[in-house]
């Protein structure tokens, strides 16, 4: 059966078309400056794929949405996301109109998390959390294959768990959040401070004496190399992804972690670090139900996937 | 309908009939030193219940049981727990040869958890949070109104969620778990270095000189009294309090969080305070859907009742 996710960004809005967990064909469009505008062009990017596909909506499952910012799934709008300038906007009702399908809506990192567990590396997963490790830490929870996202579906959010009171200053006003230590954002940090400190590192070589192009690689591909401050960079980022990790395995026990975004795609070279690190502490881990921890891999289909994954 | 429930200590076992989300009648046993005398007392005190109020088993809808340490609920087994000295005792399996009834096994905090959500502090609440501050800090999570206890039934420990990484040692083995900072033993922790750098402070009197008389009330009474040192110390033990409950806020937006235990009798002086601090932070709390923070109404009753819970 076929359904259609869409994939809201602040820069362009993806449609897909998905079957049995694929992703069958897609269309793209710049985000237009009104949530108006926006989703006349989401009316058109589905029309499409329809016409496109010899399709009609009676083929269809479906229609899933991943919109970022604060979304009320339960009424299907979107509350407030500055960066696609939508305020309050009913979106599920206004597709109702024009499509006579079922419509869902949901937070485009729980969206993400979806597609992940049902379709990419939490696939043989009954409960899975997600966690990606981009600009910020977007987080989702599957639990028994169900989206978990908190009360008026607006929790979820991992990445604003402090981890270290009175730490580095996080963009959601609190201190020492999981994301202020674990994003991409805070290794880049923090493999600068560590590049300040030591003019002698291979990180210099690596980014041509240019502190500006330090990126969430610096650190990684210079421990595989053997240098010494770049390792400690490593092990500080992985100690504070794990503690996290720790944590959310004493509340949750999930099944495992998938993890996504830039950083993730040192793979198993992380995974393994960070499984090195949780094995150490009997209670968090070792005595306790076990957590794998995959590397997610749907890549940049999982917004549209798991979009489709709401209806499916 | 009546049920009964078995609260399971270290000390005694106390169990209770339930009628109406009220305990009618309880009795109690010393902790027998295995778990097969243990057993054979509960049925005991079952049968006196029974014969004290003239009720056959067929007047019960059910047994409920709360045990102290590691818990499966699904299979019903009391896995470990070493300070009742019992390892992998199938409970429900035993008691359902001797009783024709449904019989539900849980970890203690999460029937304390659920007995304050469905009859105390979070009758009103269909989603709620217990953190019991006294040695440590028990957690119970319910969501939709039933118990939330993570795969295997094994998770719910939001105590050992780490908030100060690097921080004090936990028993867990970790560093830095809220249990830490938010159990009345840290507090204590906290009152005594802090009278230790002021021997002026009015807690030294409080204690008649004697810093080992020194309790979970010691920094809190002097607070209201005016003590500045002893304001530092509800301060700083409001402030890492609070930083837990924001994580979990943003975790699960539960309707409100529960306090019991030791601490929690501050009452209102302490929710107060703890929801002034909240309230600075404007994405964990002040703009997000709002958890109430309220003190638990069942004392010492809410192990039977929330047993009793299991299978109401």
């Amino acid at each position: 059966m076929y359904a259609i996710g869409i994939d809201i960004g602040g820069m362009s809005i993806k449609a897909g078309l998905v079957k049995d967990g694929k992703m069958v064909d897609c269309n793209r469009k710049t985000t237009a400056p009104t949530s108006d505008l926006a989703i006349e062009g989401i009316v058109e990017q589905i029309n499409e794929l329809l016409v496109k596909n010899s399709l009609s909506i009676k083929d269809i499952r479906g229609i899933g949405l991943g919109a970022p910012g604060l979304v009320s799934s339960e009424s299907g709008v979107v509350e407030y996301c500055p960066n696609i300038n939508w305020n309050k906007v009913p979106v599920v009702d206004i597709l109702r109109k024009k499509f006579d399908t079922e419509i869902k809506l949901s937070n485009d990192a729980n969206v993400a998390a979806l597609g992940e567990a049902r379709f990419g590396a939490g696939a043989k997963f009954n409960s899975s959390i997600m966690l990606t490790l981009g600009t910020g830490v977007g987080s989702g929870i599957i639990i028994d294959g169900k989206l978990f996202e908190g009360g008026e579906s607006k929790g979820s959010e991992l990445g604003h768990m402090v981890i270290k009171v009175g730490g580095e200053k996080c963009g959601c006003g609190r201190r020492g959040c999981l994301e202020s230590y674990a994003s991409a954002t805070a290794l880049i940090r923090i493999t600068k401070n560590a590049m300040s400190e030591d003019e002698k590192s291979a990180m210099w070589q690596f980014v041509g004496g240019d502190i500006d192009k330090v990126d969430g690689r610096t650190a990684f591909e210079c421990a595989k190399s053997g240098d010494g401050t770049a390792n400690k960079v490593v092990d500080e980022y992985v100690s504070y992804l794990a503690e996290g990790i720790m944590n959310l395995a004493n509340i949750f026990r999930p099944e495992t972690f998938i993890l996504g975004g830039g950083v993730s795609a040192q793979g198993k070279y992380l995974t393994d670090k960070l499984k090195a690190y949780c094995e150490k502490y009997e209670y968090g881990y070792k005595y306790a139900p076990k957590s794998d921890i995959v590397t997610a891999t749907l890549g940049n289909d999982a917004g549209i996937i798991g979009a489709a994954a709401l209806v499916l």
